[in-house]
Order: C-alpha cells, then sequence, then structure tokens
C-alpha cells in the first residue's frame, strides 16, 4: 500500500478485505464503482451476508473540469479527511464516519449513505425535509464558529491555516466562480436564449465590481475552515437525517462562503420549479416551502452560533457589546453575496446545477435561468441593503412577482 | 555550526572570520555587542585595516517583552531573513543586504548601518528627511502590492502564506496592540497623570468594538506579506537614504496595518514635540512638517500603488473601472484605524515609545499623552469618513488646536 495505483473493482475488494476489523475473513463482498470519476473514484463494498457496507473514495491525479484535463495533486485527499475528522469532532453525526484514511493511496474508506438521497434530487421531487434546516444551521454554526479565531487560541488557529492550506482547489473556485463567468471565457457554457442577459453580465461594471470586491474576500478572509463547497449536491439527507460530504475545498475562508452556498443553490432549485413544476399552486407552495427553510436556516444558524459565541469564546473582545450583533451582520451580508455568486456562475458559468439542466424544454429553462440570474445579481448588488434574513427572501418573493 | 548556541563577542569574530569572501584570513576583527538585549544579540564585527563592518544578528530563544520570561522559538530569525530577501529583491536598497543566513544558529549576517540613525531619534530632535516620504511611500506600495493577490499567481500567494505563517509574533500584536491596553491588564503601563483617560478608554464600548474589528483584520485579513512593526525605532536613515529593518514579524496581514504604522508613529513624535520644544513657533513649524510628510508618503504610496496596480497587475478582475478607487480607500480607512489603535498601544501599553519616554518632565509627558490618546480614538472611531489623506491631518491640525 506504499505506492499509488487507482483501484479498479477488484483491487477495491482486496483493500477492503484486509483493513482490519471491518469484515470477516471468509465474508462474502461484492464491489460496485458508482462514482461520476470526474475528480474521483467511488467505490461501494458489501458485505453480501450481514448486509454491512462502505464506501471507499479514491482521488485522482487529474480532473475533467476545464473541459481538457486539468492536473490536480492528490493532496485533496488529504485535506477532505483531515476536515470530515474536524466537523465530526465538533458536530458529531452531521458527517459520514471516516473508518480509514490512507495517504499514499490517497484512499478514505468511510460510511455507506446508500440510505440517503443526493439532495438536490430531493428538492427537484419536491420532497420536504422537516429537520433540514435545524441540522444545517446547526452544523454551519459549529463548524464555522469552533475553527474561527473566537474559539481557537491564536497559535491553534493558525497552524490550521496551514494545514488546509488548499490552494489547487481554491483555484478552480477563484476561476469557476469569481473570474470566468464574468468576461467572454472559453470554460463558459450557457443557454443560448439567455444569451443577451449574459452579455448584460459582462457590460455591467458596477456588478463586476462587487464581485471583484467578494473575491478578494474568498482570497483573503481566513475566518474559519469553511467546506468550501457546500452546494445541495454535497448534501446527502432522508427525512431523518443529514449528511454534509465532499469536503475537498475545505480552506480557512469566509464564513458567509458556505452559508451563501447553501441559500444559493436553494434558490436555484426555487426557480427551476418554473420548469419542473407547471402546476402554479403547487410550485408556489413548495417554492414558499423553500423560502421558509432558508429564513429557518438562518434563524438556527444565528441561534447556535450565539449561543457557542457567549459559552466557548476564547477572544477576550468577543465580550464587548454589540460585537456579536456586528459579526453577524456581516456574515448574513457576505452570504447574500457569495450566494448571488453561486447562482450566476450556475447559469453562466462552467459547471451547471441538475436542477436546472433536467429542465428538457430550453425555453422554459431560460425563464428559470433568467429568474436566477436577476436574483444573483441583485443579492450582489445590494448585500449592503440586507440586514435580516427576510431582506434575502422578500427580494426573491418579489422577482418571482408574488407582489411584495 | 549544526548546534545552536549563543554568541558572545569571541565566538562572533570566530564565525565572522570563517564566512566566505568576508575577510581577509589575516584581517584584524573587532567586535562589539550592541543589541538592546531583549530579543536578539546584535553584533557589529569591523575590519579594523580595511574599515569593513558587518552584523551578526541572532536570535535568542526567549524575550522579555511582558515583563517575565516568554519564550519564543527561533523561527523568527528564518521570517526576518526570509522577508528581507523579498524585499530586497521588490524593493531595493530599501533594507540593509542579506549576506548569510544561517537557520541553525538562528543568525543573520547582515549589512552594517552605523552611518544610519535610528528614525525616532532624529525625529526628536528635529531632524528632516526630504527622501524619506517619497523612500517610504514606494517601499509600502512595491512591498505590499507585488506579495499581494493582484501580483502572485493564486498558487504561489498561498505558498508564502504558509511560509510566513508567524504565530508566536502575531500572538505578541495581538495582545499588546489589540486587547490588553483596552482593558484594566496586568501587562499595562502608563502615567498615572493620564489615569481618568485610561480609564474612559476601558469603558469605551465603542471604541472598543471598532478596535475588535480592527483586531478580526489582523487576525483574518492575508492581503499581503507585511512587515508588521513598521514603527519609526524599525527605520534607520540618513538625509539621504531610508532602510527597514527588522521584519521578524513579517506575516500576511492587512496592507493598511504597516502604513498606519508609519503614521501612528510619525504622530506619536508630533505629540512628543509638546514636550521636547517649548518654543511654540519652532514647534509647529516642525510639527507642520510631519504632517506634510504624513500627506506626502500617502500621496507617493497612492501613486507607485496605481502605477503597479496598472503595470503589474495579474488579477483579471483588476480591470475593472473604479476598483483600484475602492481599494486604495479601503486601505486607507484600515490604515487610519489601525494608526489610532498603534498610538494607543504605545501610551497605555506594556511597550512605549522614545519620543514619549524621553520627555522627563510627567506633566508634560501627560500633555503630549493626553493629546496623543484623542487622535487614536478620533481615528479608530472616524476612519470610515475618511475619504482622503487630508482627513486624518485635518483632525490632527483639529486636536493640535490649530483651529481648523
Amino acid at each position: 500500500m506504499l505506492q499509488y495505483q487507482p483501484l479498479n473493482e477488484y483491487r477495491a475488494m482486496n483493500y477492503a478485505r484486509k483493513l482490519r476489523n471491518m469484515f470477516m475473513s471468509n465474508a462474502q463482498l461484492d464491489c460496485s464503482e458508482i462514482g461520476d470519476g470526474n475528480l474521483n473514484l467511488v467505490f461501494r463494498i458489501t458485505d453480501k451476508g450481514s448486509g454491512k457496507s462502505i464506501i471507499l473514495k479514491q482521488a485522482l491525479p487529474y480532473a475533467r473540469v476545464v473541459g481538457e484535463s486539468w492536473p490536480l495533486t492528490l493532496e485533496r485527499a488529504r485535506i477532505e479527511s483531515q476536515a470530515y475528522i474536524i466537523q465530526q469532532s465538533i458536530c458529531p453525526g452531521f458527517v459520514p464516519i471516516i473508518y480509514h484514511y490512507d495517504s499514499a493511496m490517497a484512499l478514505t474508506v468511510m460510511e455507506d449513505l446508500s440510505n440517503h438521497l443526493n439532495m438536490r434530487k430531493g428538492l427537484v421531487a419536491r420532497e420536504r425535509y422537516p429537520h433540514f434546516a435545524c441540522h444545517i444551521g446547526t452544523f454551519l454554526a459549529r463548524t464555522l464558529y469552533l475553527t474561527s479565531d473566537f474559539a481557537l487560541p491564536s497559535q491553534v488557529k493558525k497552524e490550521k491555516v496551514v494545514q488546509f492550506s488548499n490552494p489547487e482547489m481554491c483555484k478552480i473556485s477563484e476561476i469557476l466562480i469569481f473570474t470566468d463567468p464574468y468576461f467572454n471565457s472559453e470554460t463558459n457554457q450557457f443557454n443560448p436564449l439567455i444569451a443577451d442577459k449574459v452579455v448584460e453580465i459582462w457590460e455591467n461594471n458596477q456588478l463586476k465590481l462587487e464581485v471583484a470586491k467578494l473575491k478578494e474576500g474568498f482570497l483573503t478572509h481566513a475566518q474559519a475552515l469553511i467546506h468550501g463547497d457546500l452546494h445541495t449536491g454535497s448534501i446527502m439527507v432522508t427525512k431523518e437525517d443529514t449528511k454534509v460530504i465532499d469536503p475537498e475545498f475545505a480552506f480557512y475562508g469566509p464564513i458567509g462562503f458556505d452559508i451563501g452556498a447553501v441559500i444559493g443553490n436553494l434558490l436555484l432549485s426555487f426557480f427551476s420549479h418554473e420548469g419542473h413544476t407547471p402546476d402554479s399552486q403547487e410550485r408556489i407552495e413548495y417554492q414558499a416551502y423553500l423560502l421558509t427553510m432558508i429564513e429557518q436556516i438562518w434563524t438556527y444558524f444565528e441561534k447556535e452560533f450565539r449561543d457557542l459565541w457567549e459559552k466557548e469564546s476564547k477572544e477576550r473582545m468577543a465580550v464587548i457589546p454589540g460585537y456579536v450583533d456586528h459579526y453577524l451582520l456581516q456574515i448574513l451580508e457576505d452570504a447574500a453575496g457569495y450566494a448571488g455568486c453561486k447562482m450566476i456562475r450556475r447559469i453562466i458559468g462552467l459547471s451547471h446545477v441538475w436542477d436546472m439542466e433536467s429542465i428538457s424544454d430550453p425555453s422554459l429553462r431560460a425563464k428559470a435561468e433568467k429568474l436566477a440570474l436577476s436574483i444573483g445579481q441583485k443579492l450582489v448588488l445590494e448585500r449592503r441593503q440586507v440586514q435580516k434574513i427576510n431582506d434575502i427572501t422578500s427580494r426573491v418573493r418579489q422577482i418571482a412577482g408574488w407582489g411584495e
């Protein structure tokens, strides 16, 4: 196991068999590759007798994320496994259990989440997740607060900044979220029916200036160990349970980026129902549910964050009256801006979301995409006017034409 | 030379003799220890024959900076030598030449600046330095811009953030600049005659909230490789020449911190002349000279920064109209705030400045210190209203009673 080699199903089974305390020596194992093959190999190994199953996730030394080959080191596998371990320790139960990490093989052995559904798919199917807002609000508050300068001794935090330096993955975000969508770049891919709106964005200097400021925050503002890619495709759900996966983009960055990712992706789903749900009453009901979910996520986040601030602060300045209010307001403003960036890049840039892509009628998809672009721009441009979570959702209601 | 041991004058001479291409083998060397002994040993080695001299600076594994012993690793010697090398490469001639760095001995061999005067002393003596504003403005612009995300490829900048992770030295600043002066802390030391003003500061929650925000910027805002301790005691001058020394506090932090350090320390000197220069015409003339110097420093800084922005930007977003103006305004606001913090800590906190300490009459010193505290607070509280450098200097004129 000392030298890296990509696994195949046969090798994966052999690897799994040698893991300590995992399977009986005579277990009959079954293996299938279930990854999308872009960045990683993902194998599910099942013990046919006991039904017990695990996941082997192995990083590949390249990524087909920018059309052509974009070489990536295996370093992201280390980042991912170490981020998982920290998240598990400060927010138990909200990430898959990590059984083993093999640095030479860039391989993580972890809990199988076959009983969970990728949340993006659940949202397209208008599923409801009654505990999700509480779960993700708590996850965000705990993972972000407890890795920040407020909770960690000064030197420990700086060691973690170094440990989670993640230049390769950050570069992908810098280019694909904060740069290319705002220029006529080769990586862009968009529905030809929205070309006029895209050109408007390329020519909107005020918007681009605000995006530049948000990009600067992403590049420099090392507030907490953020997940870095917390879209609804990185969340696995059941009615009862929530698991956040794939933290390979983790690094010390702005807290609002993770919250904005969740909000932005819920809003992409919101507008995708223009295509998925023709019955307007059904659609509006579900869309209203999504807006309530966004409001609840912030409410749970804020409650837990204030609670941690009060009980867990190592920072002596935290006791100053008004500091936590100011800090939370900054996070909310950032979250609004990053939510907007996340929406725009998924419509104009390289990597789209299944919510929108699965609308087969291009003109219906264009309608949804234009609405998403409108709110995306509004969130970027007006984020400094956002004082409470309803200042975000009321803007969505307005764009959706609900007469607010 | 493989194992660390502190040098004495005898060992320093032997060390110097073994340096390649430095002294003739039969040279008659002379050595004297010239450091203040708090953090480092500093030896000057002179060749009596040729008159050639060099400096050996060696870090000690402790520091008497907080009254009792505060252990420090030798890591800061590495940081210092590597920061010097970068500064020398992007702003040649403004730092001493580094001849050799010995990591095991935590020792740097460098240019002797015996012909230069510590600027703090020069300012107390009302010396004028006609090139200083241009020199330091250029140094600030070049060292800060050229180590930022605007000039460096994304991955290179992140490698440098790791290389210059400097938790030990940052912690000293976090405590002594941004925390202890705002509470009744053991480390504080102040003139009993200003006790009422100090208590006012401890009770001023609005001020403390703004300091907390500036501290958060210091902790998280990794904009550029800053010097980290750029007071006038870290600057050696002649009428013609300027050398910036002692970058052992260097790390990736907010650009405004270095600029604020220069401004804040020039303002400390400004008010110290209440004590040093009883003749009011002489005093006001020199104080006016210092304010002009501050204005010119910013003007030179801004000019060079804009020039670099235009010619050296690797950041695609840099071309967006208005971005450089916005970015410079943020730097100026930060600089105002950090200048205020730097002034307050030198009056209330552990480490005072010679400008003030050398005023022997305590009540005269108290007068100068109170004025310095007033402008320090004003700069922290009103930094968001600062739109141009004159918004800083005009506030100083007001506090000084020059009827603006």
